[in-house]
């Protein structure tokens, strides 16, 4: 495929082309079995080995330790929002969530009216452009977990010191799951839509502390409850067949590639170009968010006037450059590097970024 | 594909050949963007065209009225399960249920952690292998609506008298959605998972009377409220794109063949076939079901044994006629007969049903 683009949309977004060339390959006629894997009954042996294989490769590429189990569930990140409360704040605990932007501001919302919640601390004040230090996080009594979310997909930051305090963390990481290690131990529940670094949109992951199901809500409808998905394997009703496939062959993919450490190393090369490109462009582009939780997934960036930047994305979709007009809410431009933007797309944009700054200074 | 099974599975199951070919052929390149749709913003044009194609023909082909509005939502029927009684049944209404069989059962009792439910009419004296009568349904005080499972998938029988009652009607049509007009003017909503008879797993289309999206219930996060969805036109958040990419396909396809009174006609001609050969076995296969009742998506029946049972489904996959295994609840056969199943399928099991029986009888 030679007119193949580089694509820097925040997701859904660009997937590996050995994956999608795999999955052509197998579209109508899965392993011979006269049918595609789509037409398949979820309760065949060939889906189950699809299945099983997403699931223990999510655990296995993520280093997840064997305390947790792994679920895929539907309605994205935004129906853990609510399925998070219903599950972990019955019996009267409650939830503390950092509001660090767009998408945590979303979990608190969506979290009110199934649980007794609060703000443990707010990046208001700072425009939502910097994480908090540990401490100036404020815990409030009787609190069950500390809700962070760790990429903030829109304001183009992410948290690098996760906090050691006296309740579990729950995280979303929806726009950098999978790009790097975290220390497991601190967390009762990690989640996040897949449709950035793992696959197609139409699911969410989520990564539960298995011994903390035992004490998880048991009066809402079944695809409400945790431990419901946990003990039928995520098999409770019929899954997104088509979504985990391709999860798997994107977990095969980072294997293939050196697993999570590899991954990581990349994603700081991929960004650190960018983030050089800004820094060394004498104020001509600027980076809004504080430069110790710069996001390696997500770059946000100025230019010196809304009329440059609306050239620099014109011009910049002529060079096979795409998708990088920043979110209609906070406008500037936005480069995602998510896992499967190969280096020679962020190589690319930087060499296009100091272009441009020449033709336009 | 010269090796094309006929695949009667239950679900997911059998879509029309040339439309896993066209999605095979747009896979890796989606109409010369250089990427994916499964790549691609949700809020992109080329996605926008796509969704919003699916949610006109979806309107059309099922010949909904303008009263209605369509949402495509993840979770399948289950989180409808759960969704429909959080959002209709506050304020103190009740929800009434025909217990039908297993579908509605599950229903029942996932509604009842969410909203006031009772069962109007309960088969089970019957062995679930009937519908009820309307004048049998016993409707309370205070009645929101009725649920009735138009189409049970395990038990095989359909609702072909709806109820005209006081009361708005709600079905769960996941099995039979799209195969057969209904009288809308009777029903409040009507949903399903999709992965029957219009694509792969991964959605539920709900059909929502649009008038009482302003009595629903606000106090819920966002994902569960009808409203939302409606308003954002089923993109509140990233949707299934690649399921709701190839719902499309179908729909055109079955606009292709001459729409809902074309389909329905077909599938009355492909079960009339499986059920005279039932009919004419003088007693060799039995169709457990009140003859009024049977479904024309899902034909089960019985053999003189569990042993012959056993033998006909390996006799009839060696044939290429797979998944002909009933429910692993109820055992016996069962061969699903969805929209896409070609009448040459049925013929050819037909046939076949009648050389087994010469040879095992």
């Amino acid at each position: 495929m030679s007119n193949r683009v580089y694509n820097f949309c925040a997701g859904p977004c660009t997937l590996p082309l050995e994956v999608l060339e795999e999955v052509q390959r197998e579209l109508v006629d899965y392993q011979g079995t006269g049918m595609s894997l789509i037409e398949m009954s979820h309760r065949a042996p060939e889906y189950d080995a699809v299945h099983k294989e997403a699931m223990s490769l999510a655990l296995e590429v993520f280093e997840v330790p064997e305390e947790f189990s792994v679920l895929f569930l539907q309605g994205g990140a935004h129906l853990q929002f609510a399925m998070l409360p219903m599950n972990l704040l019955h019996e009267g605990r409650r939830g503390a969530y950092v509001h660090s932007g767009h998408w945590a501001g979303a979990a608190l919302r969506d979290a009110k009216p199934h649980g007794d919640v609060y703000t443990a601390w707010d990046g208001e004040g700072h425009h939502y452009t910097r994480m908090p230090a540990p401490e100036e996080i404020a815990l409030e009594e009787n609190t069950r977990f500390l809700h962070v979310t760790s990429n903030e997909t829109i304001g183009g930051i992410r948290m690098t010191r996760w906090p050691a305090l006296d309740v579990p963390l729950v995280a979303d990481m929806s726009s950098e799951l999978m790009s790097r290690p975290i220390p497991w131990e601190r967390f009762d529940l990690v989640y996040g839509g897949v449709q950035k670094n793992l696959g197609p949109a139409g699911a969410a992951v989520v990564f539960v502390r298995e011994s903390i199901l035992g004490g998880t809500n048991r009066a809402l409808a079944s695809y409400l409850r945790y431990d419901v998905h946990h003990e039928k394997q995520s098999l409770h009703n019929t899954p997104p067949v088509f979504v985990i496939y391709v999860i798997g062959k994107v977990l095969k993919w980072m294997q293939r590639k050196g697993g999570l450490r590899a991954v990581e190393r990349e994603a700081e090369a991929r960004a650190g170009l960018i983030y050089q490109a800004i820094d060394e462009s004498d104020g001509y582009y600027r980076s809004p968010v504080a430069a110790e939780d710069r996001s390696l997934m997500n770059v946000v960036f100025r230019l010196p006037s809304e009329a440059l930047e609306s050239r620099f994305v014109a011009q910049s979709k002529a060079r096979g450059l795409v998708s990088l007009k920043g979110h209609r809410s906070v406008g500037g431009c936005r480069a995602s590097l998510y896992n499967a933007m190969p280096y020679e797309g962020a190589a690319a944009l930087a060499e296009f970024m100091h272009e441009f700054r020449r033709g336009n200074g």
